[in-house]
């Protein structure tokens, strides 16, 4: 799809199709994600899968009873890897490689500076992941509409309750879970005029940072 | 441009062409960043927009002397707001009037919900504000290249600096840089082999967690 349509019929739906997902159509997606940018290459993030009934009902409980969690074919937990050294030295080789870098010194420095963003307050190495792991779960929604697939991102659950029962090493922070499936043909979220969103000219500064924390969120009008 | 030739295509890019953005492309790129999802559509993203060069000049120092800070036509100085009230009044009144909420308890309940995440620690609001601002900032890495503009985030500033030179209120989370700008002809990072990827077998999990910290970083191959 041409990315300006992407974008413009992009919803986050809540209401999904009896039509299952093949994992063939999860895996081109996943493809995608791959390419995301992410801090120093280092690709923190990790997708888990939940796509048996059980396991989608013990989501459900974790997400506060939200329907739509066991009403997707497919529920994302997206985790990020807060230790920046687990892959460093792979990716840095990779850099040597193709000739980003000129020498294994310069490689061994990039290692070690991997290793002091590993020694940061466990707050620095939690939001470095998010950031990261959010690019890559940016890039997974539109790749997963672009396959016709539609979504719906989630920061309310239980963190601890799912670090429990999905047993994610504590080194793992849950970013967010994300919902998918094939839209259904009447989903509210398609068919009623979508969310407002702040106006352009209040959300861009230029040169000077003037926030206001008044909004008047407007129509967004799809182009033709 | 089609999604998936967009995303093959897109690379972080240091290296930029003299020729300038003009505003009407700024205003278009954010004109699609305005859609991004976000944790209950409260849209916490401010973007401050620094173009002139000595301004530009004191940012690459913030940056740690990094060299395409400077020679961007546009650096972004991406920022969350940490306070989930500040918008959520005019958000859960346009749900109100577009019909997604039935009534103005529901509505006050939501308020109260934003109000809560409020009361969070400082370090769960400045995660949430991350999460969403990071999903727009991808969005906004995607819709420059679209119009032909290169981007490349970065993590790596002193942010206890940059708030200070460019006088961000506290409640305001330093997320990452981005700059952008069209890309030089012969910028290196067009003509090497694209950095490689971890393999999506890596870090898909059907069910069950079980990351591994080794990795085997790949080729990317560009679809035909």
């Amino acid at each position: 799809m041409e990315f300006g349509d992407l974008i413009h019929t992009r919803r986050s739906v809540h209401e999904y199709a009896d039509e299952g997902i093949d994992e063939a159509t999860l895996e081109s997606i996943f493809q995608t994600v791959r390419l995301a940018p992410s801090s120093y290459n280092l690709q923190p993030w990790e997708f888990l899968l939940v796509r048996d009934d059980d396991r989608r009902e013990t989501l459900q409980e974790i997400a506060y009873g939200q329907e739509h969690v066991s009403d997707a074919d497919t529920v994302v937990v997206v985790l990020g890897n807060t230790d920046p050294t687990d892959h460093a030295v792979a990716v840095f080789d990779d850099w040597l490689t193709k000739g980003y870098i000129p020498d294994t010194d310069t490689r061994d420095q990039l290692v070690e500076n991997a290793e002091s963003m590993g020694d940061q307050s466990e707050t620095d190495r939690r939001l470095w992941t998010t950031t990261s792991t959010a690019l890559a779960a940016m890039t997974l929604m539109y790749a997963a509409w672009d396959h016709g697939i539609a979504s719906c991102p989630m920061g309310g659950f239980d963190a601890d309750e799912l670090v429990d029962v999905f047993e994610i090493p504590d080194t793992y922070e849950p970013v967010m879970l994300i919902t998918l499936g094939y839209p259904a043909a009447d989903a509210e979220d398609g068919t009623k005029q979508r969310k407002g969103r702040r106006p352009v000219d209040e959300f861009v500064h230029y040169g000077e940072f003037e926030p206001t924390a008044e909004t008047t969120v407007t129509g967004v009008t799809h182009r033709s």
